[in-house]
């Protein structure tokens, strides 16, 4: 069977962040028929409804119950809520969530749920690829398990099955590779706004920080004072630091994991 | 006066690390005469030697006297002893590093000194393209910082004229923004390994999180459970790493400061 032939690609989205932006558009993309979005901000659902000229509600009660798939991206803590309030349906209920487990859809009326999880960063307004964004599956049946697998097959080619555990180590994984990193973005524009200097002379050294990391293990890519434990820089770079406390503690405990990293591990 | 046009641009490399290694490759590239290289060892000299087609020594008083420049890409511990120890030349002294001042150059016996300071991280192995790298530059006579700008625009078209104070400051920000990223990669890559899962999964996402610093500032790039003091997961987060008390530190003050940089800069 390939669902793509079927009338049996239809789906409602339960959410209007930047996931349901994201996968919405590229579901669209491939075939599948966004029935229809839901949003408890109306304005949220009207937005995303308009960009895939599409039905809208921010009526839980008005969910359409026909749809094949429905797929849920909204905050983890409100999951269990709209879980509870919405209609019961046939169709498939999947969440796009790295921390929630499987399990968190026994407190819905549905039989029938699943997982989709991305694992990448998504914005509302930055158009992304899918084809190399690996997405974990995981469903309460293998019949479903199958379906699941299909439909992420259509947007990407590594789909990787994973139960719940491993998917939250994962999630765990992702904020250290992707919010943390930022995070380190973040604080050197800081050091450089402070001396009027343009933040955008990093962009080269952060580009080529990421693409190191496609030919070596991060662990043989990682350069600079720490690593070598240079102690005189490391020590004028927390001088430096005094007037941020908070940068200068991070500087220390990162500047330690480093060494203890390349010399106990 | 086109400096490739005339004889006047003869290099003595000293030092033949990552950074002489790409340095020397891709001023050799732009027409430039690499007449030498010096290393304390004489495997790494003779390797960059033959690399470049060119002589090589580990003999300090061997260093030949009539180069047009003197590029010295050692540890930043190293250069003092160095300098001291090299013969009288006329050429005009750079050295290539973040942290040390220009003043460095008052041990040697030189009366003409200058920084070329390129904000990268290099391997021995990856060709890195100079063009879009940022290029720093300091020289102790206006002359000189304008010979130091030629030479510079010749690799890059970034070229920007910089004080050692600020320099410093630079390098502060470059390893957060690459020393620290990378460990971030590492810590979750570990993570990943524990699952025996392949740590690879993440790289379109430490791509990604790249790329979109590129449009956004990372301040506004900046998601996860931090920014958004998702207090469940978070605490979920260090439960999880309770095995490691070294990233569940990381994890904790790194989710700190992500919190507070939102709310309080």
């Amino acid at each position: 069977m390939s669902l793509l032939k079927t009338p049996n690609n239809s789906i409602v989205l339960i959410g209007a962040g930047n996931v349901a932006t994201q996968l919405g558009m590229a579901l669209q993309a491939k075939g599948f028929l966004i029935m229809q979005i839901y949003s408890r901000t109306l304005h949220s659902a009207q937005e995303l409804g308009n960009k895939l000229h599409t039905d809208y509600t921010n009526d839980i009660q008005q969910l359409y119950r026909n749809a094949d798939v429905y797929i849920f991206s909204i905050k983890d803590s409100a999951l269990p809520e709209v879980l509870k309030k919405m209609p019961s349906v046939d169709g498939l209920l999947l969440h796009t969530a790295g921390s929630l487990p499987l399990d968190i859809f026994k407190e819905s009326h549905s039989f029938r749920y699943g997982v989709l999880y991305p694992l990448q960063t998504f914005s509302k307004n930055r158009k992304i690829s899918f084809d190399s964004i690996p997405f974990f599956t995981e469903a309460n049946s293998p019949e479903d398990e199958n379906l699941l697998e299909k439909i992420a097959l259509t947007l990407s080619n590594q789909v990787i099955s994973l139960s719940s555990e491993k998917r939250k180590q994962l999630h765990l994984a992702a904020v250290f590779a992707c919010n943390f990193s930022n995070h380190m973005y973040t604080s050197a524009a800081k050091i450089l706004e402070k001396q009027d200097l343009p933040w955008e002379v990093l962009l080269p050294l952060i580009q080529e920080t990421a693409e190191k990391v496609k030919e070596l293990h991060p662990k043989d890519a990682q350069t600079g004072p720490a690593v070598r434990y240079d102690r005189s820089i490391i020590n004028e770079h927390l001088e430096m630091l005094s007037d941020n406390p908070d940068q200068q503690e991070l500087y220390r405990q990162i500047s330690q994991s480093i060494y203890r990293t390349k010399n106990h591990d």
